[in-house]
This record gives C-alpha cells, sequence and structure tokens, in this order.
C-alpha cells in the first residue's frame, strides 16, 4: 500500500505493506490484495486474519533469497490491501473478489491472492478462465476438496477444487500433496477426473514439462506442509511435505507462465508462537520471486 | 444427553451433559441445546465453540446455588446436545433453530438455548412469539443489537434485536447494561422503540413489576458483563457489569413467567484460562434456578 | 457413545463419540474408552484431558485413510466414553482400568483405550495377559519407561514398562523409538531384558514376522512422535519419528493378532493449536484400521 | 536461597529467592518454603507450579508496600526452596510437608508455605496445632473445602477444612468469602461448626477482636479473589472478592498472634497473562508484612 | 493513514488507520502516531507491539461514545503510522520522537503518541514544554516512575517522571492511581515534588480547576487500570481503578487545554483474549474526544 | 548453584540450577551463566529469559545421553547462575558478559554462556581471543549476521559475526545452515571473508579435520533448527537442519579442543508448549558432553 503522507514528510514511517512489495500500482507487473474471509469453514475458523498478520509480520523476513538468488525489491509488486468482505452472504464475497481478480487481469497484471479460506481461489480461478480459456490449475494441498456436496453445501471451502473442475473439466486440475478426503474423492480423481498426486510433490517436474507454454493457476493451501512446520490451519493433516519439498516445487515452477495464483488457509490465531505467519510469508516471497 | 449404553453396565462413566441437567426428556420441564453457530461475526468469530466448551467445564461446578438456595438437581432438565448447523447458509441454520425450539414448546416444555452468536435468538424468539403473542423480551447487552443494517446485512449478530422489534414492536424489548453503539441506534431507542437502559441493570425490578403476569424470553449475551469477568467474547466491550449485579438482575426475575431463554455469545476460546466458560456455566445454572 | 434420545426425534444432533465409532455395543468388536487419569506425573501433568479433546476434534478428521484405503465405517467399534477416575489413589484407579478391561475381553471383544498417562497401560496389559498367557508387547516410546523405582515409587508413569516386564519376563516385550533414559535402563534392557530399539521403529518388520500368530497387545506412547509433529505431551523429547515413520510401522503390524492396544501420553493444553490432538486422532484411527 | 558462590565473587548475580527474603537460616524469624503438590485435583491441575513461578516472577513487585508503609526489607525472612515431593503417594508429601513445617516451628520461627492445592494446608496446621493447641483458623477461600467424602476419598482439596476441624472441633475455624459448596456443606457449617461468612470478607473485624491474644493459623485459598484479578487457578468461581478487599482484610489481621501462614492454589499456566502469578506475589508480601 | 491507491480505484479496502481517524494531515487539528519503542524494559517487554495492535483491533470499537455523546467522525484526526525506532540506542529513538513532536506542534496541531514504554513520553513532554513553557502534567499510572537511576540508568521507564520533573520542578506533575514504588519515591513525592494521589482518581476534580486555563500534557500509563481489565502490561499491579473510574476522570478533563497527549505500556500479547488491547483503544477513543 | 542452607537440613529440596551441573566452583572444569539480555532485537525480544527457563525446565531431562553414551554427572560443572544485566545501556551489558568470561578462562576453566540474544557472542568470544589467538569459531545460524550496519547500529544481533571478524579476520569463521540474509552478505562471505555453508551443515567434518588442535569457539544461534522443533525464537526461519542433523553435528565436533562456548536466542514465550527450552536443553546437555 503506498500511503500519501502529504504534509507530514521526512519521518522514517513503519510501512504496511508487504514486505518489497512497494511499487506503485501503475508500475507493477504483480498486484497481491488480501481475501479475509472464512464464512464457510465448519470446523476451526481464523483464515481471515492471514493477510493482516502476514503483512504484519513479514518485516521479520529479509527480500532476498538464497534459494533462487532473486530479491524481490528488483520485482514491481504493488499492494493493493485487503478487501472488505461480508460475513453470511457468501456469494456476495465471492463477486467482490471476482470484481478485484478481474479488474487487475484486465490492466494486464497479474494478481497474487492472500486468503481467507480455500474458497476464495474459486472466483479468482474463474476470472482467470475467462482471460485464459485454456488454463491449467496447479493444486497444493492436503485435501483433496472435491466433495460435490458438502453439509449440504454446494459452495465451501471442501469442494471448491471440485467446483473449479465443474468450469475446467477433466485433466486440467494437477493436485500435489494430498493425503485427506473420503474414498469416493480419491476414486472420483483417479478415474481421469483430475491429476492427483498423493502425500508429496513428486511428479511436479512432468507436470511442468507437460505445461510449458500454457498459462497456469498455482494455489496454494498452506495446509499442504506437515502441521509440525505449519500448525496455524483450520484442518491441520499429518503426513506433509517439509518447507523445503515445497520451496524445490515451486522453485520447479520457474518456467512456467503463471497468470494468478494465491496462498490460503493460514489461520494465524491457531499458531502463537507466529512461525506459521512466518512460513506463509516465505512461501509467498518464493511465488512471488519465482513469477518474477 | 441421557446415553443408552445397553451391554456395557456397572462402569462409572463421565457423563457429557451439562452437570445437574441429566433428567430424560419426557420427564423434563426445561429442555437445554446448543445452537454452535457463528456464521455473520465480522470481526472475531469462536462462539460456536461454547456449548461444547460449557459441558465439558459444567465439571467444576456445584448444582447447588448458595445465592439462591436451590439446586439443578431438584429440576427436571433435559440436555439434548447440541444441534448441527451448516455454516454458509445463513437461513438455513436458522430454520434448524427455529424448529426445535417450535418442537419443544409444542410439546410445553421451556427451551433454554446455548448460543452461538447473537443471530441465533432471532428464531428462538419468533417461535415462542408464535406460542406466546404477548411476549416481552429482556434482553442483557453490551451492544445495542439495533442497526437497521450491517454491512449490507439485514440478519446478523449486530442487528439481531432490531429483527425483533420488527416482529414485536415498541416498548417490549428491554435491554440492560448497554454501552456500545451508535448514535443513530441510541437516539433510535430513546426514541421509544425500546426500553434502553444504559451501562447496568438499574431499573430491573421496575421492568420485573411491569411484567408481572406476562409471558418473558430472557437473552443473555453474555458480553453484557464486565471483559474483567468475562473474556472470551468477540467484541468484548469495557465498562460492563460485575458477576454480582448480573447475578442479582437474575434473581429479581425469579417471580416472572420466563417463557424461554438463551445466553449467547461466549467464545471460548478467546480466554485460555478457563474463566469465561466457567462463568457462563454459572450464569446458566443461575438462569435455569430463576426459571425453576 | 450410542445416547438414547427418545422424545426428540427428527433434529440432527451432534454426535459426541470418536468420529466413525457409532456401533452398539453388543453388534460391536473393538470398544474404544478414555482413562483420563494422569496422578503419578511429576512434571507435566494434562493427559487426564486427552480423551475428551480427541473425542471433541476428531470431527476434523475423515474416517477414511488414502494409506491403508480402508474406513472407520466399514467396522464395528463401539465408543464406551471415560472411566471416572479418583485422583490421588492410584490403585484404587488402576483397579477401575482392569475392570473394563477384564469386561470387554471376556465379551469376546478388543479394548482399546485412550490415556491418560502411560501408567494406565499397566493394568490393561495384565488384564489382557490373564487371557492370552503368550501376549508380546509392543511399545513405542521416547522413554525407556524401565526404572525399578522412580522418586521411591514402584507405580509411575516412569516404570510402567518395568512393572509389565515383572509379569511377562525376558524377551516379550519390543520397543521402538527409545531416546531417553537413564544409563542403568538402556544396559539392563541390552542386557536381555527387553527387545529395545534405539531412536527409530527400524527392525519393525522383524518384530512382526516373528511374532506372528502370537497374541499382541500395542502401546503407544505418542511422545515417539517427534515433538515437532506432537509438542502437546508432558516431557518432549527431541530426535523422535516422523508421523509418516510411525504410521509405516503401524501398517507394518497389519498382519498380527492385535489383542488389545492404547494410545497414551497426549496431554492436549501444552499444544495450543490443536495438532497434537488430531495427530493422536489420526494415530488412533490408523491403529483402529490396522486392527480391522 | 542463601547462594553460596565461593570462588565465583564480585558479579552480579540476579538472585533466586523470593524478592526481599534474602535472610539466612539462623537469623530468619519467618521461613518460607514451597510445597509444589497438586497429586488430589480432579478437576484441573497446576497449582504444583506456583512456588517457582512466584519466586520468578516477584522481580517485578516492590518490597515496599504502601497501603502498610512496611518493606520486606526491614524483616528477617529466609527463603528455604521447594520441598521434593513424590507424586501418586499422597501421604508421603503430606509427611514431608509435616517434618519441615515440625522442624521451622521448633526452631522458634514461623512458617509460610506456598502451595500446592489446598490439601497441603492439612499437615501445615496439624503441626501448629501441636504446638499452639488453642490454634483457631482463619480461613480464606471461595469454597468451602467442608465435604466429608469427595470421590470415595477422605484427603482432598475438597475436604482439607473438614479434616481441619476433625482436629479442632466446632468453633475455631473462621471462613470469608466462601460462595461455592453443596447445601450440605453450607447447612453443617451454619449449624455451628465453623464460622462461615458469605461472599466478602465482611465480619473479619469482629473476628480478630475475639481472636486477640489466641495463636492463629492463617490458610488463604487464592480463589478467594474474583477470577477477573485472578484467573489462574483450577476452579475459578464467579462473584469473588476484589484484591482491595483481601488487602484490607489483611491488613484487618495486623494485630494478632500469626502463628504459621499458607498462600495456596494459583496455577499459574492457567494464566498466561501473569497476573494472578503478580497478584500472589502481592498477596504473600502483604501477609509477611502483616506478619512483620 | 490516508493510503493513495491511484489506478486502482472503486474496491472496498479495509482501513489500516486507527478507526475514525481518516483525516487528512493538513485538515487535521490532533495527529496521533505511534512509538513502538520498549528497549529500556527489565522485566517484560512488548509494549513495541501496541500501536500495530491497536489500529488493527481498533475495527471493533464504534466511533461513538454514549459516555460523552461524541463521535470521533466529528473530529478532524490524521493517524501518521508508527514511527521507525532503532533499539539498542535509546537516546536516538528519544530524538525521533522529539522530532515529530516538534514538527506537529509547530504546525498548530495536538500531537497524541501511542507507545511504547512510559520513557517515550519524555521527549513528548519536552517537546511540549518548549512550546508551552508553563505547561502541567497530568499522570496516571500505577507506579511512582520517580527513582532517580534504575539499575544504574537515569534513562529508563522506571524513572521517567523523575526526568520530567528534572524539566518542570515542583508542583506541576499530578498523579493519579499511584500504588507502586520504594519508601523514597512516595516520600520525595510527598515532601513537595509531585502532587501524587494514591490508589484512585480521586482529587482529579480539584486538580482540573486548578489548572483552568493552564496549558496541559495528559500521560496514560495504561497500567494505572486495574489488571482484572488490563492484563496485557509489562508491570501488572493489582489494586487499580476501574475502566469506569477512568473513563470518568477523563471526562472530568474536558474543560481542560489539553495541548498533548499520551496512552502507554500496553503490551498486547502478554493478553492473548485482546481485551487489553480493546480497552486500550477504548481509552484512546475517549481521550482524543475529550481533546474534541 | 550450590546452596548454602546452613540450618535447615535433612530435607529433600528442589535443586535451581541446570540438571547435572551441580559441582562446586573450585572443582568445575566448565561453568556455565546466563547472560539475559535481548535490548538490540528489534523484532521480537524474549530471549532474556531463557536462562531462567532452560534451568526450571531442565528437571524434564535426562543427564544421560544414549547419543554419546556420556552422563552430565560424570563431569564436574558449575552453575553460576544469571548475570545481572542492565537494559537500555548496550555496551554497559557486554562489558558485564566480558567480566565474566576472562574471570572464568583466568581461572582456567571453560564458559559456556546461555543467552539471551546472539550480540553477548561478541564479548565472550573476543575474550576468548584474547586468551587463545589463533582462535576459530565454529557458528550455527540460520541467518548470516554479517551487515556491517543495520538500522544503523554497528552492535547489533544482526551483525555479531561481522564483529567478530572485525576481530578475527579472513578464513576463521565456518558457518552453518545458514539460509538468511542479504544478497550483500552471502557475496561478501563467499568472497573469502567467512566459509559459509548454505542450509545444512554439510562440510562439518571436513571443518573438524581442519581445524585439528586449534582452539575453537561453538556459537549455537538456536533458529538453526527449523522452527518446526524450535518455534520460541524470534525470527524463525523455515528449512533450517533437524534436532539429528545438529545432534550428529555436535558429535562430530568431539575431537576438537573447546574452549568456550555458547547457545542463544530461545524466546522461550513464543513457544508456550515448552518444547523449544526441552530442545535448547538437549542442546546444552549435548554441548557440555562434547566437551567433556
Amino acid at each position: 500500500m503506498s500511503d500519501n503522507k502529504t504534509g507530514l514528510t521526512g519521518f522514517e514511517i513503519l510501512k504496511s505493506c508487504f514486505i518489497g512489495c512497494e511499487a506503485g500500482y501503475d508500475e507493477s507487473d504483480i498486484v497481491i490484495f488480501g481475501a479475509p474471509f472464512d464464512g464457510t469453514v465448519t470446523f476451526r475458523p481464523g483464515s481471515r486474519f492471514a493477510p493482516m498478520s502476514m503483512r504484519a509480520e513479514s518485516i521479520g523476513l529479509e527480500t532476498y533469497s538464497p534459494y533462487q538468488n532473486k530479491d524481490l525489491e528488483d520485482m514491481k509488486i504493488y499492494d493493493a490491501g485487503d478487501l472488505d468482505l461480508p460475513f453470511g452472504d457468501t456469494s456476495r464475497a465471492l463477486q467482490k473478489i471476482a470484481g478485484i481478480e478481474r479488474y487487475i487481469i484486465k490492466a494486464g497484471k497479474r494478481p497474487v491472492m492472500i486468503g481467507g479460506e480455500h474458497l476464495v481461489s474459486l472466483p479468482a480461478i474463474e476470472e482467470a478462465l475467462k482471460a485464459y480459456p485454456d488454463l491449467h490449475i496447479i493444486h497444493f494441498d492436503a485435501h483433496t476438496d472435491l466433495r460435490d456436496e458438502y453439509l449440504g453445501e454446494k459452495l465451501s471451502h471442501a469442494n471448491v477444487i471440485r467446483r473449479v473442475w465443474d468450469l475446467v473439466g477433466d485433466g486440467r486440475i494437477h493436485q500435489f500433496g494430498i493425503r485427506s478426503g473420503t474414498r469416493e474423492e480419491f476414486e472420483w480423481a483417479d478415474s481421469g477426473h483430475t491429476k492427483l498426486h498423493r502425500y508429496t510433490t513428486k511428479g511436479i517436474e512432468e507436470t511442468v514439462k507437460e505445461l510449458s507454454g500454457v498459462p497456469v493457476y498455482v494455489t496454494i493451501d498452506l495446509d499442504v506442509l506437515d502441521p509440525s512446520i505449519f500448525p496455524g490451519t483450520g484442518t491441520p493433516e499429518a503426513g506433509g511435505v517439509s518447507f523445503m519439498e515445497l520451496e524445490n516445487a515451486l522453485i520447479a515452477l520457474s518456467g512456467l507462465d503463471i497468470k494468478a495464483a494465491d496462498v490460503v488457509e493460514l489461520s494465524p490465531h491457531y499458531d502463537a508462537s507466529g512461525v506459521s505467519t512466518a512460513v506463509a510469508c516465505k512461501v509467498l516471497r518464493e511465488l512471488l520471486l519465482v513469477m518474477g
């Protein structure tokens, strides 16, 4: 967020944007924004607090990545702040997200959204799909998210990828790290609907080769990480990938044509140590640098 | 919840109902149930966890009240457990609450609901009103809850009492402990729509006299208590009533014809000490004994 | 716990049993129950809260395991609730556990106990031993638990396996993951009293081969897991096994004749993130499925 | 604890004793020690951590009291550290407490014990009674502690004062602040067995007059304080006394011949803010100054 | 903070300023800014996090005060954000604070600073004194803060008011709520150096009368509040004033000519419930409205 | 700390020293002491609480290491307690640390310091260097700590190793586990100033061979560990080494001539589970045993 402090100049004021994302909107190539919505979460809410926490805690992070030998300060990223989203009216919240995604994409920029629960990815992917009809989705997650209905609902964090499939059809969703779901979901995926990779990110290189030149949306449900390193999430699921495994998978995406992306499902209050928020910040930094 | 453990008898098993509420449904006079819903909460959710926490922590409470010299064990109360409510679809959740309230009232029993956010009171009051058309509402709260709209929503924890007014009209809502709202809400109330008592429970005796013989619904938003004694709530508001002030106000209600009631807005996770849950349990005990 | 709600039917009420364990007692093959006792813990108590927490949090878990391709809903498991155990009188508490274990075994069913501190395994193993005199014990733990006395006590969480050895003698206790104890304990074990495997679960396949056809009791002190993934325990000990290592060790047990089992030493309050409880639930699910 | 650091002198080393209690044993008039035992607590343990926490946090407290215009540094108090007490064997733990109380009293000094659960007061009072047969007990508490049995136990935190009555008989126990118990306990007390003052410390001046010249034991269960100011305790009970009310009651005791005393039932881990520990330290300071 | 989002307009973005403080700098009458410094705190640091927490949590507060019947939205307040202050170099940090205070005062505006530890008040008062040589200081605090040296330091949170006295001399510091300090500090104050009011805010009306027409600086160390309502502070001191007592004292200041002010010593992390931060926000709102 | 309890003997009193470090000063070979200073930490302070927490929690640790088959009880280690260090005056704090280091080294003993922030290593290394001019430094850390200035400061936790380089020059600092810093820091190190090993401890065996016979100082910034196992630190950085990797690296140091050492940057309050403190204790035990 570029703050305009006319009249009060010459003082060193702490930034309120994500670290290293200090470009103005017009000059920016990438626009990040927060979608603090967790209204369909049945079990443990709190991802609404993620964007605010990540900005505040990003001060503990360097802008430079030794893994990629790149620096956020060499990129042009604008931090638009957080959308003001209504609770209790899911469809109106999703429309607002769709609106800003569309606006950013039309301006020739690439949106990177900070959730919020995973359902916020649905309007973002839908808008990207309108702009790039042959879009593929790379999906990191602990959970299949492929139920058709969840507690009678069609629209929820537990069936968001199924709704994406409604839009893109078979073979265009590439899932990694999946280790939880119903038997029906796993069988449905395995029958050809999605390319589901169990437990790890193994296979990412093949996927990257296959998607060379194709527009890609990357959605990272941070609970793909093992809860040892990422306890701050609504439905922690043991047996996940380590940070370095996710890091290497992200680096593997470097050559892809990533049009838009998101990181979702940080619930900062469930991890009082602040580690989960710090990890989310580092994942976002690496993702942004991969897109750079 | 009366558990049927056919085949495994003779062992001392810990109860899973609220302490002292071990009557069977048929013999019961009062039925308590949980409405674990907080789907419209914008700021800090978590009241969905209240009924479960209160049952578990009620083991630390005596069934006897020295204040009233009464004992829950001398009453007939059935604990029906918690409704399974959907998130992301507010109206369906409210319908389910309406259903069980109606069922209990039709059976000639008195429902006492454990929220959940304050919006759960709306269907409960609506059902009580159908059965008792001249119902008055006694409302303890820190907040006016009288907005007509809140962030564009008509149905939310911030305007539940306004929606109740839509049903009952002027002069039948008696508010106590109110210390937060917009100027418009206070002025609207003071212009004759509700009987709003600021900051304290002063005036409760007059109200009780006025309502002699009239059917009454009591809704206790626990944040009427000062956050020093009740920090575990979504929007803590300093300057509230002490436990003993609320206790004395409840005792003042003893002669009233209370047809139904609720206690709402405990968010147990915000108070790791467990005190807020213990206080909520004690308020519920005292309320039940007042109804006995 | 199968609840009998005569008179109040037709409402969707949240379950209070461990997820997927909804069989009635008579039809059940496996009976789970809680032993919420931590009375001999010197350092950090709290495992008394484990069974209650696990039931409540199990709602976040799927009943299906992709690792085993099995589902709890295809089994017949009865959840008996938690024993009401006295504190300050260790021997009376242990007698109560012995009583229910005996009852379940005599009924031809298999008991699975949720601790509580590790000492609760002693009466459970003793009862299983009475029914199956050639019983072997598979023991996952960070700690040897082989002291003869601990702070002058013969009966404590720190010498429970030594007391089991008093009952079964040399060569019938198979320990995995052990990484903490006195020099005397390690030397005593290595001199032939127990089969102690240091640090990891390596060797589990050989043990399984050796125990083919033999009745087995499996006791899982959850602190065998690395504290990174399981911080919620009284004496966390770094250098433990990962979830996937324990998972694979459990799957290795699939062919064994497991007569009874337990999972112990979750102290949920020490891990406010809820991850430890979620991990304990997942371990219990996998253990139950291995027994299915 | 006076530390003997021969050989390493001339450095400013932080003290590990309670603030202002730096006298040597021989010169001391009062001896404080910790009894970190909570083995009979059924509901929420943790008072075992109180003495250690209080020493560490006492650094935030001044030694001077403006209320009494006295200073701990003008007294001679020795801090003996904490007893090493066994868990799982209640009677052995109580014997160890009795031993040190007896030793201190025989040396003509006055013991002040930091609990631990309330049961630790029993051996302390018993030893004081042996030395001063006409001892009266002043008891601050939220709970009656007068059950004859609790969950089948004769020795527990819930019946400690009943056990004291077994020793001293009618009329010599003066209870203040009591607001929780069974109907039977209140009736038993009111029938002449103890002098029970409900809810507040009102009546303390009369008691002080009555006990002029009589040897007195003061036992302060800190849960007499309202949980708003003292949430860190096992069974918080709303409606308690404020700090200033307790402070004034303690000052009222100034003229009494206090032979021994204790403060019990701080469970520091239940109050992460540290306020409960700070309050316990301040109560201990004021109690010590009253005895000075 | 007025954000300049050129190019990305038409979206509802969440504000990052304190609620109701959305004026531009030029039009503003009052300027609030944060001084996140706690570098001299010996015991428990953390007040550096206060300004950021207060902004984020202010969303839970109404802009309207029923106590004063005033609304922040009717005032012109600019939120300048937080100074970027160095740690480990106290004097450089204080210089930066002095700089912004001077700038604001010279612009004819009134600065209101959010601490940080109490030492940040020193440069703020010094600058106000330069502009208004007959300045008086109204000081709410639990602690005297009058030591001449603290652990060998002349500049620390424990002697800030003594340093202020070095500047203003006798009779111009009016202290309220004081309940902790050394005997020397109390005696030094009482000998005529400051006007020290013990324990409560009694006497505030007389002070207000006396200071009619005189320029005043108001410094509120929030630990003047009882730790029951304000646990989130470094050195909680029981026996403090209630929120309503502080509220009434603030309202009493309404007629004064308040030139500058601060609220200090919130350490939000020590109170995970968020109540302390909510209370600090409400105190700041009331203070701003008093100045309006 | 050897406590001198003349006059009060014959009672089992809990130790207040680090477990197994009960030797007297004169007989000791190694002296441990705490340096509770975190005054230059910009982001999240709290390492000042580390030494006290580690002593208290060390009771949960065995003195015997199965990894090394050694026991602290076979060594002669004296625990000197914690230095009383001033805040707000960095250089005075560092002088005090230098003083005790010098004293211990001159006595022919080996100092092992418990931090505090990493800056405390500077005076310790400086003193060791005076005594052993050809000293090499083995440095475990997540961060380079090689900035020349940090926020305008020359002396801070973020540039401590750069200040060490000022003293020792090129090639004598061996860094392991480094994964965070600016591009400039990495390039500066790689240009020959330090021997920087990225991400892991790989290369430690070569370093050990190279340093055979050379005096060595070992400084362990515990944040070299992955935050999954060590969340309790100021700037957690994902992608770190596991406990077993650090353990094996320490064992690799066994043959070296370690003259002095430290473990720094535990911030216990950020990890309420206590695991970080337990890990720090275990690292310290292993380090001490390696030096034995």
